[in-house]
């Protein structure tokens, strides 16, 4: 069956994660990824923890790719780089202006050989302003787009997963996704780029605006919410639930099955902004209730009674979960080296064109010389520049 | 200009954060979005603060849309609806599966009318499985994806902002365009959905990847990284700056700026596996001689050194910042009822068709008549509409 990117053939010189994640969810959708490493590989492969060899992290992004070994600091490299561009649809890289420089590859130079080409930058900090040339990393951009200020208790508080990362990616892959359905009717490519800090700033949503506002700084979040109430983290039985009563009817339910009905007309607690304002005070109440009962109790009662509630899962929880798992959110593949490995499934499910997995994460130039056939290279053409150490 | 998603026609029935903010994103390319709203109006618009009575939470996920009134609990709003839909290209709803079998509307009902037609579900956990069913929100989501687990230092942490919801957005923009693309080959619609869950999963990156590697569970995460070392948040004289030393270079060059080159021989510190192992005592050391010079000026001198380093900054620094303002991540624009307002900037550049603000958030009802006008409503059916309070 067709896939719904089948056809599109991308060219991706991005290393360690946010452009190679973007890669891989074009790779998912059936596009052909060619993933160009330096003679050196990938910085990321050389991240821990390995799996036969193979480091995890590299496995996690790059699924649904073709691998190639290519020096492009060469002359000869780069003339190998502009052959692989000429019927390509998109191109994708995260270096650093100074490296672009060197390397004296970039969009200029690319859209003379391919003027139908959709070439995307993923940097730190974006191609311009005073910040532009400055090494970015996602604990540099979680700080800068004010994401720690939020996040956390007492002080300032990383996320603990690379979500600057990924949020570029994701953004990247709209860029990218728009400019291919523009070029349907234009025939032209373009240049579009984004960056870690750009796409965090993006989604702070209620913080934002609540500045926006009210010009009020907004503080540190805990685990409660600024807005609703009860909303947070709550002590049971035997360790922590979620509970989010967003709504009236929720608040409404939730004292009916924790036998709080005497909440209900109190003045600290009928309306939600009474309840925000006592917030402390209510987490108190609730939780002397809910010490009664175990967490998966909890989660089951509540969630009968249709308020939101869940548990704090552990990453092994989230993978044991039976609903996770009914949701193919993970899967297996065999890799050639690490062999049977498991990755995360994919997030979204189209109905007609499903993802799936067509390349386990490549080893280190595992499909060079296919790739160099492809576009119609000769064994003689092959050998010589391996030879020459090009590929 | 024209824009990369020019003609687009995008039937918006979502309310509060993931399905709005997923339309928004279609709207900044130039998308048509028609946002339907209930007599009652998207929650949203209920969220304090308010400026000039328009929730500044609402404006933040809905610029770029017209904005219509539509009762679909009534038959005749229904077939409203269906006029609406009968050309469209995207149909996004963000209900529980109860509410679409109150409603009668599905995607296979809406195929009927149109099969070219996208449909889009976005919920808290996807439409199949033991928590299809449940509530969803943005704090369930965190703790049931494994997310708050990593984040923070002694607790389970949520992230500050709704970031299950923008992620999830991403993820259904993501499908929507890839579908789109594949109309244009094979001519027909088809059914997408991602979910909250899903999506938060699917970023776990590092942390689900040395799960998957050696089976051991992550741990919360502090300001610190797994892999790498310095790579942190650090006191200085007057704050708290994150350093990312990410390479050799960098902790060679740090050793240089701050004077102390006596540990690059260090045994506890010569390899990054050594310096992970002993970050504590790293840290000391670091903060030592970080203590001499405000946050300010080492930003200064650790990225004229070319190492990674920057601010913590809070909602407020980050609008006043002069990179972000030169890369216009602050916009501002009129609004009928809140007067001038500022709002976020696009974090996707486009060099030939750029994002823009085509509409500001709409008020309640704003555009219901000229929408109908354009599907061919005339005054009569218009007013006879509006007698019966189906818009």
């Amino acid at each position: 069956m067709s896939q719904a990117l089948s056809g599109i053939k991308v060219i991706d010189v991005a290393s360690v994660l946010a452009g190679p994640y973007a890669t891989m969810l074009l790779g998912d959708m059936g596009a052909n990824v060619i993933k160009i490493e330096p003679p050196i590989g990938d910085m990321m492969r050389k991240s821990p923890p390995f799996i036969g060899g193979e480091s995890a992290y590299y496995i996690y992004a790059n699924r649904n790719k073709r691998g190639m070994r290519l020096n492009l600091k060469t002359a000869e490299g780069k003339e190998v780089l502009f052959d692989l561009v000429k019927d390509a649809d998109i191109f994708i890289e995260n270096w650093k202006p100074p490296t672009k420089r060197s390397l004296g590859i970039d969009y200029s130079v690319v859209q003379k050989i391919n003027p139908k080409l959709i070439y995307c930058s993923i940097s730190g900090f974006g191609q311009s302003g005073p910040w532009a040339e400055r090494p970015g990393f996602d604990q540099i951009a979680q700080g800068m787009a004010g994401l720690m200020s939020v996040t956390g208790f007492t002080e300032p508080t990383r996320v603990g997963v690379a979500i600057g990362d990924s949020i570029a990616s994701l953004f990247a892959t709209y860029g990218i996704l728009c400019a291919l359905i523009e070029r349907e009717k234009s025939g032209k490519g373009q240049f579009i780029e984004t960056s870690l800090l750009e796409g965090l700033i993006s989604v702070l949503g209620f913080q934002a605006a609540k500045y926006f506002g009210t010009k009020e700084i907004p503080s540190m979040q805990g685990n409660d919410h600024a807005a609703f109430s009860p909303y947070g983290t709550y002590k049971t039985k035997d360790g922590h639930i979620n509970i989010a009563a967003g709504n009236e009817k929720m608040w409404l339910k939730l004292c009916e099955l924790l036998e709080i009905n005497e909440l209900i007309q109190d003045s600290m607690f009928n309306t939600m902004e009474a309840r925000v304002s006592n917030k402390d005070k209510l987490k108190e109440i609730l939780e002397c209730k809910l010490a009664k009962r175990t967490s998966a109790e909890w989660i089951e009662i509540l969630n009968n009674g249709g308020i939101a509630c869940g548990p704090i899962y552990s990453i092994d929880e989230v993978f044991n979960d039976e609903h996770v798992l009914h949701r193919k959110m993970l899967l297996e593949t065999t890799h050639s080296l690490a062999g049977k490995i498991e990755m995360i499934g994919f997030p979204v499910k189209m109905k007609r064109t499903p993802c799936k997995i067509n390349y386990p994460p490549p080893v280190f130039n595992e499909h060079t010389e296919e790739i160099l056939k492809e576009i119609g290279y000769n064994d003689e053409k092959i050998v010589d520049l391996k030879r020459k150490e090009i590929i």
